[in-house]
């Protein structure tokens, strides 16, 4: 299927037409795609304010999926409750279903959805079907208490999930009424399941795309792509926030998350197409677990509308047609998303998104809906940046805007800038030659850090900073150091960022000693040296490494040494005028002016 | 204005209902903007696509632009051509028009809008007013041939201009008739002007967004912004490409064009609320020049869909709302913009789209225009990289695509990727030292170049060498010298970029000159010196700095030095396990037979 076929544009038709809907729909027109939806709300869904095919009726009527379906080249979901078997009988009828009504089939029901990945080697939380009470109290005996009981459908942003504490009648039935079950007759049949308690660090998510075409020979693009693994931060069950990329993570880990989503959604085979939501636990061991799949646009993936070189709402749409999936790169190098939920009055509400509009890495995306409900998604705001603190600085307010406790958060927001260089010495008496690379760090607005690390005397300290720099941020190290001078080499033999070193002055060898031992490494481990007690040097040697990729940096430096070649000119000009007499006793004014 | 007033979203009337209002429209739902369209298409005009609210009449009719107006909170337009006296009465009546009818009707003249820049002390190529074929006699006379007659309103795409190569009756007709005049009678007035023929190096354009607030004491945000200058290439007056940042001009000469494109949209005064073209001519003696302004999102605009943090439309909804105005700023360091022109059959004309599908980093807008004529623009694939080399190799196969000549950019595409490292000697001689470097280069597959650069033999050389480093895209330049050792420091002097210097051995002083030479430089000149001969320190010292802002080459750099610590613990245990005796033993042998 090729992007546009002759002047006609492409059609798709979704059931739901919720915000994921209508958010499809904004990219739909630049790729010649018409969209019809279907939704209870009808005019008045989030998906009517970008179009006026819009059908009113319920996701389960099956003639009014009939209904949009007729002239579409392609049927997709925003929702996976819906009728699955209208769905089916349209694939029987030769439509075009993607997802497929089976893939939508697994999903739909987490217990089924739960069964198909243990049968497919991927690790999720113990499970057990829980159809009466009495399967309840043993699950809970087999798994432990504090036991989870879930829907197997229906269930989202943690309604359909209730905690059971103790494993007696009562505090069973209590959970039963918190999930919606009254009946609790010894004999009906509870459409439940339990789950075993996780301990886990954190909750994270990677959206994973697949084409339709996905396993066909003729196709020479890649049919599974992973967008990067996010935290995924919840609220009373629903997301708040979502990080990215995700931290507190290693990036092995984020890596695994990564494979174990793609593993997944191939393991659910032919028909398992589109954009998919893929909830995993990190525990404190770092295992990943598998805890749930949406098979749609998923709200841990709308950062990647600001943040992604191809974001989830138009890959889903190119995935359901069979055209090349787009890129999932990240366009930036740190993202972050905040659901704007309904709070007591609409200026609240509103609070947080009119802030945005005032932040300069903040996007807006309201979803119109009808109505403001107190908890209700109304909206979210991305926010990118060059650095996380850029993003953390603009989130930190917004937080406070949407009543989000900060103890939520995996990891504190960094509020301010993190250094980009680190300045080191042996001693505290190397801090007099050390300032004036301290001074130049100043002048350029380069963020740094200043400390006494010694090689001799403090060891461990010397390993831990090497060891972590990297990690931390920093860019570039500059180490001072005298006589035997070890720091700056033993420093580079343990990171891998440049090392500058400066020979600091000593009384007996006049810094030559220094020079020697800090210019005169091994091959394998550079030390980029300066001029003895040149630590000016050294600063702005720091300032050309971080400006080489940085245009106003790079801008600031020419700007500086134009003005350094302007202030020898105008000397030059002045010794010119005075003739060098005149000038030399001016010279040796201020020399005695300066002496006394 | 706050973003969203109460559950009701803003009403926007858009005068137009083109590409650009339906682009304007796939952003305005997020905002909670709802958008009202008078297009002389209707519901076969490409904002239809994205709404039901289009109003189908000419942009002329007054009474159909007072209906869309009826109930909006803000009336715009997307096009200049509309009837200027309707929006004047509709303000008259207490109706917000953003931009105002005052200034659409100066932009609309072009001699007017000349007149106006001219008044405002802005420099524009010479003009007259030509109302007569005598007024056309002199013009030429004055302004010289050959001599550009355009049509005052109405123009666009070229249409509406006409060369003058001859000052003769029969070539001034002929003219005429190109322009559509064909009443040539001698008293007939002639809605025309001409314009001198103006030599430039490349034509460029930036874009200006200013808000309706603007000079409001009230306003905390910043009212006049600009995107960044871009080459604006024209093939028969149609703009085809858009590079960005602009090529084939100085960093100093874009920041001008900038300034001066904000010096012209503030110039416009009260009511000059929105986006504005600003299109320019950069002399061969880099000059610039305004040539026209359009009140409305632009074609050399649309990069700043994929490229900015905000892009144009969004903007231009934010200014005329009084909302703050977005960030200008590009989130990419390279971008690039191909209109899809109508070519001879719809296979053709789709061939750039679908290639753009395959294409990691270009992204396809389609405007769903009813029928394909040739020559017209059918939509533009935006290219986003982060290189200009990276964005140049999808650019290559884009323009073939489009049926457009090399010829026509300002400087030739970069299809292969630019070095990063410059590695550079003072002799032949210093290859077998510095060739230590390009292996490191090598391994860690980093894009270099190598060059004989003499400080005593080449000084020109040296300074062109020095001063295009950063230009041409080096992050580093490692350079080797031997005895005097002038090069690093030279190099250093002329570039803002790090140099690192290897000290090269020399017979009568053992290198002690060269490392003495190179590393005593004086405050403010940094070299980054390395160990005497040791310039596969150099080359890791080179990966180093390019490795701190590229996780991927840090993490090879981490490999390195894990490899290197696994060798050496190798040899130990071969040391331990054999006794010191044996091996000794063994490494005089291979000394033997390395002699031999």
């Amino acid at each position: 299927m090729s992007l546009i076929v002759g002047d006609q544009p492409l059609r798709i038709a979704c059931v739901g037409g919720g915000q994921l809907g209508r958010m499809m729909n904004l990219e739909a027109p630049r790729l010649n795609i018409e969209m019809t939806f279907l939704d209870s709300l009808g005019l008045n869904s989030p998906a009517a304010q970008t179009t006026a095919r819009v059908i009113e009726g319920s996701l389960q009527d099956a003639a009014k999926i009939q209904e949009i379906a007729r002239n579409a080249d392609v049927v997709t979901v925003e929702i996976e409750h819906v009728n699955v078997e209208a769905l089916a009988e349209l694939e029987a009828s030769g439509c075009n279903v993607q997802p497929s009504a089976r893939v939508l089939g697994i999903i739909r029901d987490k217990f089924l959805q739960k069964q198909h990945f243990v049968n497919h080697d991927i690790v999720v939380p113990p499970f057990r079907e829980t159809p009466s009470i009495a399967a309840v109290k043993s699950a809970a005996v087999e798994l432990g208490l504090p036991l989870m009981l879930k829907s197997r459908r229906g269930g989202y942003d943690g309604k359909g999930n209730a905690v059971l504490k103790e494993n007696t009648q009562e505090a069973i039935e209590e959970a039963l009424k918190q999930l919606g079950i009254t009946n609790i007759d010894a004999s009906a049949a509870l459409d439940l399941y339990a789950e075993g308690w996780i301990e886990f660090k954190c909750e994270i998510a990677v959206m994973v795309v697949r084409s339709s075409r996905a396993g066909d020979p003729q196709v020479s693009f890649v049919t599974t792509k992973s967008y990067p693994a996010v935290n995924a931060i919840q609220q009373d069950s629903i997301c708040r926030v979502v990080l990215v990329p995700a931290r507190n993570i290693s990036a092995q880990v984020r890596q695994k998350a990564e494979i174990l989503a793609q593993k997944a959604i191939d393991s659910l085979g032919a028909g398992a197409s589109g954009v998919f939501g893929v909830e995993m636990f990190v525990t404190n061991s770092d295992d990943v677990l598998l805890n749930e799949v949406a098979p749609r646009p998923h709200n841990t993936g709308h950062y990647t509308q600001d943040a992604c070189v191809c974001n989830q709402f138009e890959n889903h749409l190119r995935a359901i047609c069979g055209l090349p999936l787009g890129s999932t790169e990240m366009t930036v190098p740190a993202a972050a998303m905040v659901n704007v939920l309904g709070a007591s009055s609409m200026e609240e509400t509103l609070a947080s998104s009119n802030a945005a509009m005032e932040m300069a890495g903040a996007a807006v995306h309201w979803y119109g809906k009808a109505a403001c409900r107190s908890g209700r998604k109304m909206g979210h705001i991305n926010v990118i940046g060059d650095s996380q603190s850029q993003v953390d600085i603009a989130l930190e307010k917004l937080l406070a805007l949407e009543r989000i406790p900060m103890e939520l958060l995996p990891v504190p927001l960094l509020t301010k800038e993190p250094a980009l260089v680190g300045v080191i010495m042996g001693s505290h008496s190397d801090l007099p030659t050390m300032k004036d690379a301290i001074q130049v760090l100043k002048e350029f607005k380069v963020p740094y850090e200043v400390d006494i690390v010694s090689a001799h005397r403090t060891p461990d300290k010397l390993m831990q900073y090497s060891r972590s720099a990297a990690r931390r941020g920093l860019q570039v190290i500059i180490a001072g150091a005298g006589g035997a001078a070890h720091l700056p080499g033993m420093v580079a033999s343990m990171t891998a960022l440049p090392v500058v070193g400066v020979p600091v002055k000593t009384s007996t060898l006049s810094g030559v000693d220094s020079l020697y031992s800090i210019v005169q490494m091994p091959r394998g481990i550079p030390v980029a040296t300066v001029a003895i007690g040149n630590a000016m040097n050294a600063g702005l040697l720091a300032v050309r490494m971080l400006a080489a990729s940085r245009p106003a940096l790079l801008q600031h430096m020419e700007k500086y040494q134009k003005e350094m070649k302007e202030k020898v000119n105008e000397t030059s000009t002045k010794l010119v005028e005075m003739g060098s007499d005149a000038f030399l006793e001016q010279m040796d004014n201020k020399n005695q002016s300066v002496n006394v």
